[in-house]
């Protein structure tokens, strides 16, 4: 079941959007185009006395409902939409899309114009953004499995090109493509974990556990809040996380499942010590620990981090997308707040299916 | 200048608006819905009597337009779009707008929902479509150079991630981030170019015949059909084509202006031969010549290109996205119809602004 919506947006000279009478005659060469493609089109409704802009409503047999807004700055959106039922061709092709727009723009005297490519709706949700909000279409054919658990939604959808994906509260985790996010996480080939104590925080997904385990450590703990995403990527990740979470102890590791805010503290208070400390937590905290905005949440998780850490440990991380500067830099503010004083380095990864390059902290006593 | 359109659906059980008085009642509640988050909530029209739906237009103040349609079938679109101005917040955050999806979907009860990643209209173009037509959405933030040629639309965008990215008619074609591309299309470290001749069909964007040189061929040879492409090229693109669009010959290698085929037809009755040809054109063919639907081009182009080859000659070229099946199986059905028979193997990589995993052709005679 799917609905087509396809989107057109057009950038028109202001000086022949200003006012109503302006733009009614944009409205009429609109109309005078779509009518080309949509033979049968009739108005059905329009606000023409608006202050700052004009908005109507086409129809084409009450199938194909057709908007079209004119903004007084000179901005002129369509927006196409029907029902296609299974096995049917689109009613607007990719080619009579295309077509259309280029008409459009011509008879518009547009200065620039473009057609957003077609958005599928009611389908296998398939749209999620990236970390700097931009629309990502993933090539989703099935959702493989969806749970609530007490902490959030948990969904397994299968990529045809990136595999199965771990989606947390609709935000795209990790998928099966992702060794590289693994691998420059824990900076493999840098770092020597032979015969180290390890701590993950969070890592649910166990493919951190996973990688870690091949390098021979001396203990990896791990603290995930949350049994059903553990339950849900040993089942259907299990090409990144190997069999790490069909136990949750044995003499290399073990999983704790709770809070790691609180394992924290009780570690802190046994005066227990790591090499290296893993932050592997969702970009959005799920903890229960009442501890204010997220960055107040991250800010305390580097504390309790550092106080776990060996003089000469290391607190390895992901940060954001290399795009989202501003993201970034409040992040580095955080670090910077830390005392005692910390130093960081940064590495990046192009990750598959996160289709953009994510960046890396390995941060030290100064 | 910017609107933004916000586009959310929820699935139904489609026992919940087989008919119009349930439709009308799934409208009350959206309505009663978004009231919550758009207090000054007017209906501007419905169509309440169609067969096989519901439609109406909702506004806040004349700025705020959101349109509600319910399709017989269960499915529920809702398009929310207002203007942006510069500096200004949103008016629905992306938090906003995940807490009003959620709020819907519960008082819906619907079996599924999602809210689409804000669209920006009117600003820079920004979307564009995969190989297998998904929406992709660039991080561009200037549009540096516009031209319209005697072929095609020639833009180079700027994205902050992958640089300057090469767009023919409004579709993608590389970007200053793809090294691997071409690494891959001319297999960088299996084959063996040095003291060989080749010719490269198209590769108007210079990165090819820029790597090629650096392996030492004998000569090679670049048929491009347009001059603008390699001006725009030469001037915005040189971290992938270095300076070797500056100059039309050396002793290594001639650049020549012209329609591919004409020119393959005379190297042809020439009697000319190649060790290499590299099929580097778009896509969608912009030849003169008359000769049929796509396929045919591209037919017509491998048996020219096997007439050029010497008896254990190579045509190495692009296909498509790996994700596009269909796509694929016909163009590997132009190659088993080629007479002599030719044999192929593939190799592939994930290309970063294409956003998705390319497959590429290795074919020789069979």
């Amino acid at each position: 079941m799917a609905a087509q919506t396809i989107l057109f947006d057009f950038t028109l000279d202001a000086g022949k959007t200003a006012t109503s009478i302006q733009r009614q005659e944009v409205a009429r060469i609109v109309r005078n185009e779509l009518e080309h493609v949509f033979t049968q089109l009739e108005l059905a409704y329009s606000m023409e006395s608006m202050d700052n802009g004009y908005f109507s409503v086409l129809h084409e047999n009450k199938e194909t409902i057709i908007t079209c807004r004119i903004f007084q700055q000179g901005l002129l959106t369509i927006n196409v939409e029907y029902y296609l039922a299974a096995g049917k061709e689109p009613i607007l092709s990719f080619d009579t899309g295309k077509r259309l727009e280029k008409a459009l723009a011509k008879s518009l005297q547009a200065l620039s114009g473009q057609k957003i490519p077609t958005l599928k709706r009611g389908d296998v949700a398939r749209y999620y953004p990236s970390a700097d909000e931009r629309i990502i279409e993933y090539d989703i054919d099935t959702l493989v499995y969806e749970a609530r658990s007490p902490f959030q939604k948990i969904q397994i959808m299968h990529s045809k090109t990136l595999g199965n994906m771990l989606i947390l509260d609709e935000l795209q985790n990790i998928a099966e493509s992702d060794l590289i996010y693994t691998e420059t996480l824990m900076g493999r080939g840098v770092e020597n974990y032979e015969g180290k104590e390890i701590c993950i925080l969070g890592g649910g997904d166990g493919a951190l556990l996973y990688e870690l385990l091949k390098e021979n450590p001396k203990h990896v703990i791990m603290l995930e809040i949350d049994e059903l995403v553990m339950q849900a990527c040993n089942k259907y990740l299990n090409t990144i996380c190997g069999d790490v979470l069909e136990k949750r102890k044995t003499e290399q590791y073990e999983i704790i499942v709770g809070d790691c805010v609180d394992y924290m503290k009780k570690f802190i208070a046994e005066g227990r010590k790591f090499d290296y400390v893993f932050g592997d937590l969702t970009d959005i905290p799920i903890s229960d620990t009442p501890i204010g905005e997220c960055w107040d949440f991250i800010r305390t998780i580097f504390e309790h981090s550092f106080q776990l850490l060996k003089p000469d440990g290391k607190y390895l991380t992901h940060g954001n997308g290399t795009s989202c500067l501003e993201s970034l830099q409040l992040f580095e503010d955080q670090l910077r707040l830390l005392k005692p004083k910390v130093k960081f380095t940064t590495t990046k990864a192009f990750v598959p299916s996160f289709m953009e390059e994510w960046l890396f902290y390995q941060v030290t006593f100064a």
